[in-house]
């Protein structure tokens, strides 16, 4: 473990409603359990904050020493439309709309998935294990709830029996929720069916003829209810109890919910430790969500094809912004928050990127380092607090630019660890990326550079140099278009 | 489908080792199943390389208009180290050397060869199941080869029954091996164990109680055989029958004719109507495999990091190399060969690129457009001879170039055709990329033109300017190294 820092890193639960003292099982290891994707369309910009903050806190845990096994799983079972276990399977339902086979749907937009996680430079996940390769082991689990007596069979569909499991646990932990009041919930839904009671649960589902994703299982062809791949994917590579179990905050309820039941009642616990949940990215002051249609994806974004933003923003811009919030809270994306958002990223950028050029001496620096370096580490121990360490890397940026223009001294060793502390934050907690290094900006300012050369050769009537440096631009595909005492250029 | 260039196809079939007429099943669609690596160590090139092939047949029968579900899968499943299903799980030996858990090997190992092939380009397959994530489907298939009396069970394993088989079909087929032989080899293989007879292979293999990957299964606690994966992944996602199967040639024996074998135990016949074989790579003369460690990998040649050539090479540049030699040959690797690879390569794009800025006029062209076009086709429809049509597009770079120098003449709607034309063969068809285009290479020919005019300056004795642009290109980064005439570059 590096330093003594990790103990003193506290984390939100959802189960206790407060923040803790994060105490891993087994010593320098964590295993973390994160909610994937349901592979049936595209990911909208508020599931990416959910996969942008574990992000985070898989980085920040790596930095803190602790060898973590992060598992997040994909979603490639077509569970049914409604909460209930009625409704149409998602998965087959775009299948049919495509004109593709189910696993085509799944394999086009788990690929579109990663390649939309790529861009905002996520780490991978030690293990993404698909639901449909996980089959048998849900059978297994369900088995085992059917044999504990917490599940019945009905027409070849097993439930979970929550009256039996409210006997001997406590239900809907999570979400709070009075098992009272779920029931009095769940007797407006429409039509129980086959289940004993409204709010019980399917764990598996007898298949129709027409539907296509489905299994032999001890109950007939069928296929697993929504809830059950987590309890046995996380049980299979986590064991019965692991550190961090996290998802959306639309999910405590109520699938984590049926997920604790699920394993308490096969293990008799709550498979986590700590529960963490992130908040919603709101649009305009409104929920995101893909059914309402009021959503946002992050290709509109990068390519700036919504016509509710003004123009195209990057995606370390996007994630800058999340970032300015913290996750527990709720964020509202708006062309203003983004074009604010990248003002403060080039700013952080520009503050960095004149690191290297500072001068430096041998006497005092009139910043506290040290104590700086501390506030950084105490901020991301303080729950993930993102935007109070942004903060905090403004306050070393403000002294950065004030060295840059001769106004505070800089010692030369702390020169150094500013530029490592910088890049321990910037790069590999926040994960984000120096733009400006990319080629596209480098190209840009070369040409910009070149401009400028020929520029002067023009004004010093050096017209071989000008014409020469414009011939040569176009054979590298670059045509200059002068106007007076301007020159743009476009890529031809 | 696109004109009537399908209908001319043909196809070397490794059943009849024979060059056919391709006919698909179902009209416009084809379905392909190639197979796919075994994810516990890095791809080499060699491996590579089939699947630079297939994709080029992918991309080819999507040209002619076909509608394509290729398939390839990932082996997940750790078989076992010896033909004769003796030895370790190789995933699971894998992740006892890098003490981690055998999933994550899996998953590891599959997020490089996907960045990998990635970085030739290569299209991603409709569907690319795992082995893991069918087990149930491998054991209805072996289920279904047991009742009709091809497999027996014997301690929880299961073995198909080649005597049995070969009494009502023939088997070795794609190899060309007559049963007697076959038998007569599988003498020399060390103890049958518990086998009727020594060249019976595992359908179904019973699980120690330290082996890492096992499921439950009729005959108990266990794991699948090699050979049954792709049988049952073929036929869940492409039917009984289906057009296309390939994979390299060292998978004909057993891996490809165990397969035939047990689909015609099931269904009566061979899954694929077309069986596409790629030949291998060799090192400097020498057979190209993981185990004898006489390898190259991917990123070795991208980094120039392998000694055995002389510098780095691009993705591009070896992809070239590759479609020199038809798929079907042995091809081999050689510092030699890359260079020359590459000046070609270049020839090519140089040739390309100078098409945009041809002057042309409403005379005839002194070149058969037409006549090339068609047998540009014509050398794909001949089992996608690339070589043959590469050695075509240089007789148009040959024209290209004259037209440039003014010494043949360009009709202007040829010009469109050839740049067209080039466009689908070149970037839709080979699935190359205009590596001219890429910002690394502009950044780096900007900063050469840079460098240059700064020399220029210098002999004019203007050493304003060349401290100028020393200054401004040490801004952005990028620090110049002079040794007398010639300047060279880092990135800082």
């Amino acid at each position: 473990m590096k330093s003594n820092l990790y103990k003193d890193l506290k984390v939100f639960n959802s189960i206790s409603k407060k923040k803790e003292p994060f105490v891993s099982l087994n010593g320098s290891n964590v295993g973390m359990y994160v909610c994937g994707p349901t592979v049936y369309n595209t990911v909208h910009l508020g599931n990416c904050r959910t996969f942008v903050s574990f992000d985070l806190i898989y980085r920040y845990l790596i930095q803190l020493g602790y060898k973590v096994r992060y598992i997040r799983n994909i979603t490639d079972v077509g569970h049914l439309e409604n909460d209930d276990d009625s409704g149409e399977d998602k998965i087959s339902k775009r299948a049919k709309v495509e004109k593709i086979e189910p696993m085509e749907v799944v394999q086009k937009y788990t690929n579109e998935f990663h390649s939309i996680l790529d861009s905002f430079n996520l780490l991978k996940p030690n293990i993404e294990p698909t639901a449909t390769g996980h089959i048998i082991e849900q059978i297994e689990m369900i088995e085992k709830i059917i044999k504990n007596g917490y599940a019945y069979v009905k027409n070849g569909s097993v439930y979970f029996d929550l009256i039996n499991f409210s006997k001997n646990y406590k239900y809907g932990q999570l979400s709070n929720r009075n098992f009272e009041d779920i029931i009095n919930e769940s007797r407006s839904l429409k039509g129980s069916g086959e289940k004993k009671n409204p709010q019980d649960f399917a764990l598996w589902k007898k298949a129709s003829k027409s539907h296509i994703m489905k299994w032999q299982s001890p109950w007939g062809i069928g296929f697993p209810g929504w809830h059950i791949e987590c309890s046995a994917m996380g049980h299979k590579y986590l064991g019965k109890k692991f550190d961090i179990h996290g998802g959306g905050i639309d999910l405590k309820f109520p699938h984590h919910d049926c997920e604790i039941a699920q394993s308490k009642s096969v293990y008799g616990e709550n498979p986590a430790n700590y529960w963490i949940h992130t908040n919603m990215l709101t649009l305009n002051g409104k929920k995101m969500s893909k059914s309402s249609g009021n959503s946002v994806f992050a290709n509109e974004i990068f390519e700036g094809s919504n016509k509710i933003f003004s123009k195209s923003f990057s995606s370390m811009t996007l994630k800058f912004f999340m970032y300015q919030a913290h996750y527990r809270n709720i964020l509202d994306l708006s062309n203003d928050a983004l074009s604010s958002a990248e003002k403060g990223y080039n700013k952080l950028l520009k503050g960095f990127n004149l690191i290297n050029n500072l001068e430096a001496n041998t006497k005092k620096s009139d910043f506290d380092i040290d104590k700086w370096i501390s506030n950084c580490y105490e901020k991301m121990n303080d729950d993930f607090n993102t935007p109070m360490l942004i903060s905090e890397l403004f306050e070393c940026i403000k002294f950065i630019n004030n060295v840059n223009i001769g106004s505070k001294n800089l010692n030369i060793k702390d020169k150094v660890k500013i530029k490592k502390t910088f890049e321990i934050f910037m790069f590999d907690i926040l994960g984000l990326i120096n733009e400006t290094d990319s080629n596209t900006k480098k190209s840009s300012d070369l040409i910009q550079l070149l401009i400028k050369i020929r520029h002067l050769a023009r004004i010093n009537k050096n017209f071989e140099l000008s014409d020469q440096i414009r011939d040569d631009l176009l054979n590298l595909g670059i045509q200059l278009n002068d106007k007076k005492n301007e020159s743009s250029y476009k890529l031809i």
